[in-house]
């Protein structure tokens, strides 16, 4: 009976995964539209422009003065943590490494360029002739605000198709750039690692997206949705390579000189700091007080989100050490009883846990930016000191300290109901049953989207078993049911 | 009967893998030899001496503007990409994983010292002293020359042994040396990512030799020839650190300033263009829609192939971003249609498949260049800028951007003459059978030059069982054998 | 009656690896601990402060340069070495990938908090305040001093808790200090990338605790003491990343400008040197001429090593060729001898074989460095240049290049002295029966210390079979002791 029930229940939703007419489709329309776009408003800045050496001599500055020269080796980092960081971290599950770090790759790889013109025209446009002048700057933050839409992936990981993976990356880069836009420009709040803008956007926004696209019946599939041995160590290069280059990440965009240089110190230590206290944490919540991988991969990240917003202020060191501290904490704990709970109860279904890694530290990260902002004074930072590291210039030049505490905390509810709405909606959009997303008992499969290689290496023996197993059942069922 | 021939045809071609005398000898000797052309011609430059103090003060110069801080990020990511890039993006095979990052290694590390003698004798030779003075800039092109050779691997790779490998570096570096003087310096072609100089000529140099090593056999390999799950996972980290790094391989050693600002630019937008194009070709052109690892571990890459001599023009974004799309296309087509044709009709097997990734996105790159080259202005690039872009100095002070665009394709031809050519002669060196290479139905296997640990987990079960069934079926033919 | 014996074995022997109180209580103790006195002690520097623009204004410097921008880049190298280099070149083990990559994670994040206070008394602490003052080159000095400690987990990987480890940094990173101090300050030798200040001692340093942890019967963990074919593969992530970022390693922390121009090729020349006489003893001294990835993984690395003295010296090119040809030829050897004559005649059991990778290099690094000092002369290096290259300022402001060289041997005595001293101290408080490591057929698995996927995977079949045979014997032998 239950037989005939799940047969039914098969054909009310006859879940098409051949994408060889909307993938190719989407690919194509929206690269073509990108280099009209391009063509019609991206010029290069004076920096990257053969120009610069009339304005260097005029000027009287060196070459090394180039912009190019004080970012790019972050640049670099944070590149690396967009595509190796993200995408091994997602390679955990034992087989669907190539949709983790292909469609990590693909979303990212559309997900700048939109995200290039999207900010341009917000922050980079050059109002004398209507271009947007981009330089390196404008590279990372293209990076960035695709580790928005990686962030909102890993939620739904294994369970969306490649075509609502690129829908899901072009609403989630125009909704960042506008959150972006309102946070930074228009309230002013600082959030140089993107804590709020990024972190906590991105990870409600996924977790608002995985509440829309609930499956109740996901234990289907659940026999594909653990690690074997090797793709958790595969994962551990995601890991390693993400919490290696957040001091990158955090200093990539903030000022010249000291800027740059506190917030890798404090990113350095916070992180140092999570992985102390994750581990302790992941032993002491654990039978036997055997490690998780999972907390391992995940929760040592925590403290570079949490401190993302602070890393360029006077945080201190302890005060770095004390945010890792209990992120490492919160984070592991969320791994341990609030995943669960969500799936069980909020149903939704978070696949790398993202709200432990990335909302909730995003969201203490925007709160120990508002407390230690409000905190400066000039006799830490100096005169000149507090003005550049709030950039208290221009229309803001009488703000204080205090006052900017207050904006931070706006930043913080910006960023938090950008996510949530934004993600309803596009969940809305992304429900249709039109996007070529998997069945309930296919999912976290690299089968239905990719050419896999003809070896049954991966799939442990007693899996193997267990197939042959029900193939059994289903012949002898077939047989019941003829019978009846 | 068809076992009494194929013995028979065995004994014919008694391979004979050891390489326990040849190899030893061959990097002992070579390597000697490099220690004593060192100490004849090698010695530091101006910035490498401690002699830069006295040279610094006299030029008024900051410590950071020493050669070092303009290079030294981009020279680290560029040896990221010789090293980890090409040697995993062709450890995808499922039992040539040692051979492909082991071998990489062992070329690249002798290239690179052979490299730094020949560039030098053509570049960095200071007639007072008859001395070559290296600094970072010399180490860059070493690992750009490096690149040439490994480009050849990916052809053979798996069907040649190690000491083929040193025989085809040495001649391939010497090749490269002189091809790299003709064009850059007596042809003044600009080509700062190599497209020309690196790509087409690599590319060529390859196929050439794979075509003078035609295989009519290989078919007896061909249980080895394809990949298992984890190891197309390990080609990823190839990919992806080829991809990530390749703003970093086009404007290591472009102009300070702009130059290297703006190469870093275009390279970042025709890459991510490629990716899109290469997953919608992909999609379309396979059974279901399916995605294909070959294409996204290769053809994703064809755009900083093909951008690497207009890198550091004003190729503009839009014009990156077309380069890039077409070259995913062209390239991913190439693995559909055009490596079958080249192996059956041309027999020119090509392991990798570099004449999509390389040798095409090569040509199309110089094109390219020539195009934006002979386009040049005095209105786009300023007038000190277009004397810097291209080098109108000293003897070609009165060259102008049109006929530099001539020059350029002077440069294509010359590239893949020393390509073909270069390659046949080495083939037919490399046909001698003194050199250990494995038999045909012996390729692509790591068996024959590494200890490999004594464990079956990466030969698929199916294979097992018809090893099983193949040693089998050799006891029966004997036993047949025996009664006739 | 040998199962007999073996069972009382056990009972005498009651190993519990459960390590849910020790572990938690001590990462929570000892980062609370770290909280406090960063507190108290832990200030930011001139160069990371925001009076950085009152002190770039009084000085006329520019922004770029801060130290940061000369130094980041070579940090973010080294950062990478400790974790993913140093990490994943230990996976190698079939079934201890998690603990090599995951304890290594571990004791690095909170190795290098402890080195930041105790370099930070010795060389950053600032009177008038009584604060430490940090800046980047605090965080790259950190990461080295982590890396004395690493290399001693090499030699007792598999064979320790995580525990254990915990305690092994905390003594390592306190003797590394005081050690350094002296090497540097007191006895004023030079030593930019550690050769004896960190592989000398830390190489020691592991032998002398694996001496004292002697395991006699640790045969019987063999079945795990090996690799598998990915595992191996996963090691050369290490290797690779270890062997390219070295040059940065030996330059990190050298003089601006020529100074590390200079270690940064000396270093490259020498690993390229390296590489071709490991693969030639490799394969001269394997049976058939094939390689063995042992050697490739460590070997190959040596150089690096040993001129990490000498590297911002005048070396020459040739001379750092020399050294890493050497030093490739020893360090092979060492794997084929001198191990198993460790393990059976001194009762040193070396996982891997850190006498070969750093303790030898290291004694050569140490020697080269003294050499190359004495010989050292103003026709050379020019007055100014010698006096920068060796700090002869201040106190030593009349030492001599051939008094140089004695100090340099001085501290060769030190790291040696300290090394071996040190171990067997901390060697025997590991030797208490309170840290939760595992018994002697329990070893090189990561089964008592993580949970574990549950999958098959990765035991190669034959030892499947195995395991299933030795359970079925201890069946059948529990039954026959009924019998008796």
């Amino acid at each position: 009976m239950g037989c005939v029930q799940s047969f039914r229940e098969l054909c009310d939703r006859p879940k098409n995964t051949n994408v060889r007419i909307s993938l190719p489709a989407v690919c194509f329309v929206w690269q073509i539209a990108m280099i009209i776009l391009f063509g019609v408003f991206m010029r290069y800045d004076e920096e990257s422009n053969p120009h610069w050496i009339e304005h260097r001599k005029a000027n009287n500055l060196s070459d090394i003065e180039n912009d190019f020269y004080f970012r790019y080796p972050s640049f670099q980092d944070v590149h690396v943590m967009i595509f190796v960081g993200f995408g091994f971290l997602m390679t955990f599950l034992k087989r669907y490494s190539f949709g983790a770090v292909g469609f990590n790759f693909l979303i990212a790889a559309f997900g700048l360029q939109w995200a290039l013109l999207m900010q341009g025209w917000f922050h980079s446009l050059d109002y004398t002739d209507g271009k947007i002048k981009i330089g390196i700057e404008n590279l990372i933050n293209a990076d960035f605000c695709v580790a928005g839409c990686l962030i909102a992936y890993g939620a739904v990981l294994g369970k969306v198709s490649p075509v609502q993976l690129m829908v899901l990356t072009l609403f989630g880069i125009t909704l960042f750039a506008v959150e972006e836009y309102i946070i930074l420009s228009l309230i002013h709040a600082r959030d140089a690692g993107g804590s709020m803008v990024i972190h906590t956007f991105g990870g409600y926004y996924g977790l608002a997206i995985s509440w829309m696209l609930y499956r109740p019946n996901l234990d289907q599939s659940s026999r594909l949705q653990g690690s074997v041995y090797h793709s958790d160590v595969f994962a551990m290069i995601g890991t390693l390579f993400l919490w290696m280059f957040w001091p990158s990440f955090n200093s990539a965009i903030t000022d010249h000189g000291d800027g740059q240089h506190r917030a890798a110190i404090n990113t350095y230590l916070a992180l140092a700091s999570t992985v102390l206290t994750t581990v302790a944490i992941s032993s002491l919540f654990q039978k036997h007080g055997k490690l998780d991988m999972v907390h391992i991969q995940n929760s040592t990240l925590a403290g570079g989100v949490a401190v993302g917003t602070a890393a360029e202020f006077m945080l201190m060191p302890y005060g770095s050490l004390i945010v890792g501290f209990c992120c490492g904490i919160i984070s592991t704990l969320g791994y341990v009883y609030l995943t669960p709970f969500m799936e069980k109860y909020l149903k939704i279904q978070d696949t790398c846990g993202i709200h432990n890694l990335h909302a909730m530290p995003g969201l203490i990260g925007g709160i120990v930016g508002a407390i230690t902002a409000a905190a400066a004074s000039e006799s830490v930072y100096g005169h000149e000191g507090l003005i550049n590291t709030f950039d208290f210039e221009g229309e803001f030049a009488k703000m204080v300290p205090t006052k900017q505490g207050g904006h931070q905390a706006a930043g913080i509810c910006v960023a938090v109901c950008f996510g949530i709405g934004g993600g309803i909606i596009v969940g809305c959009i992304l429900r249709l049953p039109i996007w070529g997303d998997p069945a309930d008992d296919n999912c976290f499969d690299d089968e239905p989207y990719w050419e896999l290689p003809e070896d049954e290496e991966s799939i442990p023996p007693i899996l193997q078993y267990n197939n042959h197993m029900r193939n059994k059942d289903v012949v002898e069922s077939n047989f019941s049911m003829e019978q009846h």
